[in-house]
C-alpha cells in the first residue's frame, strides 16, 4: 500500500501541474523539467545506483554523481518550476539559480551525512549511525568528518555566491541555505 | 530494482509526451488524462481495491469498479490520447471512443478471469489457477464461467456497436475487439 501510495503521488504531481493558471507551453516545460528530474536521467537513477553502492568501495566523483540524481535533480527541479512561472526569466538568471540548487542539494547531502555520525537518534528524526551499519559510502566515510563539514560550508558559500549575483530578488531563497546547513534534524 | 524501474518507466511516460510535435495545449491535455488515468483515480487505485479484496467478499459492482480503475482507466487513457491528437474531433465521437476504451477494458478483465480458470499454465503464459489459489473474487467465482462468458461477448458487442456509429474511421479500431475477446494467452 505504501508502494501503491508513492506511485499515486507522484502521478498526482503532474496532474496538479496541468490545473495550473499558467500557459500551457510553460506547464508543459515544467512537466518537462519534473519528469527528467524524477526518473531514469533523476531520483530512480540516483536511488539506483545507491541501491548498487552498498558494500562497495565508491570513490567520492561517483558519489556526488549519486547525489546529483539521487536528490540534486529535484533540488534542481524545485527550483527550475518556480523560476519557470516567470517565462522571461534571463538564461543568466536561470543558470545562476541553477548553481545555486545544485550547491544546496549537495550541501542537504553532506550535511545529512554529517548529521547520521554527530546527532543523537532522539534529535535526527531518523535511526542516527544507520549509514554505517548499513555498510554505506558517506561524504564522511570518503573525506573525515572535519573535512565533510567544510565541505558544506564551501557549498553553502557557493550558493550564497550564486544568490549574490541575483541581487535583491535572491534575498528570498537566502534562508533556505541557513536551513539547510544548521539543520539538526 | 524492479519497482525503481517502474517507477523510472512511470515517469518517462510524461517525458516522452512533452517530447510531441503537438501543441503544447494538446500534450498538456494528454498529461492530464493519463496521469488521471494512472493516480488515486485511477490504476494505483484500482490496484489498492485489489489489495483490500482479497479474502473478502466483494460484489459485482465493486469487482466493475476495481476493474474500471485497475485497467479500464488505462484502456481508455490510451483511446483519449490518441484521439486528442485530433484536437478538432467532435466531443460526441470522442464519447464513443471512450464508450468502445471502456467495454474494452472491461472486456480484457472478464477474458482475464476466464482463461485464469479454463487456460494450461504452459499456453497462458502466467501460472493458471493463479487468482483462485490467492482467494481473489473474480468474474468467474462471481457469475460462474458461462455467464462470465457471455458479459464477454456482451462487451464485444457494446465496443463494436460504439465503433458502428463511427463509420469508416472506426475500422482500424475493429481488430483490438476480436483480439481482447479471443485471445488465448
Amino acid at each position: 500500500m505504501a508502494l501503491l501510495a508513492g506511485d499515486a503521488l507522484q502521478t498526482l504531481a503532474f496532474e496538479w501541474l496541468t490545473e495550473s493558471p499558467l500557459a500551457a507551453a510553460q506547464v508543459l516545460e515544467q512537466v518537462r523539467v519534473l519528469s527528467h528530474a524524477s526518473g531514469v536521467c533523476g531520483m530512480a537513477a540516483g536511488q539506483s545506483i545507491d541501491l548498487q553502492s552498498v558494500n562497495r568501495h565508491v570513490d567520492l566523483a561517483a558519489l556526488k554523481t549519486m547525489h546529483a540524481c539521487k536528490t540534486g535533480a529535484l533540488f534542481r527541479a524545485s527550483v527550475m518550476l518556480g523560476a519557470l512561472c516567470a517565462p522571461a526569466l534571463a538564461a543568466e538568471t536561470r543558470q545562476r539559480l541553477d548553481v545555486f540548487a545544485s550547491a544546496l542539494g549537495l550541501a542537504f547531502q553532506v550535511v545529512d551525512d554529517i548529521l547520521d555520525v554527530s546527532a543523537a537518534t532522539s534529535e535526527l528524526g531518523k535511526t542516527a549511525g544507520k549509514d554505517a551499519s548499513d555498510n554505506k559510502p558517506t561524504m564522511v566515510s570518503l573525506l573525515g568528518l572535519d573535512a565533510a563539514r567544510q565541505l558544506a560550508r564551501d557549498l553553502a558559500t557557493e550558493a550564497q555566491g550564486a544568490l549574490d549575483a541575483l541581487g535583491s530578488s535572491g534575498l528570498l531563497l537566502q534562508p533556505f541555505i541557513q536551513q539547510v546547513v544548521e539543520r539538526r534534524s
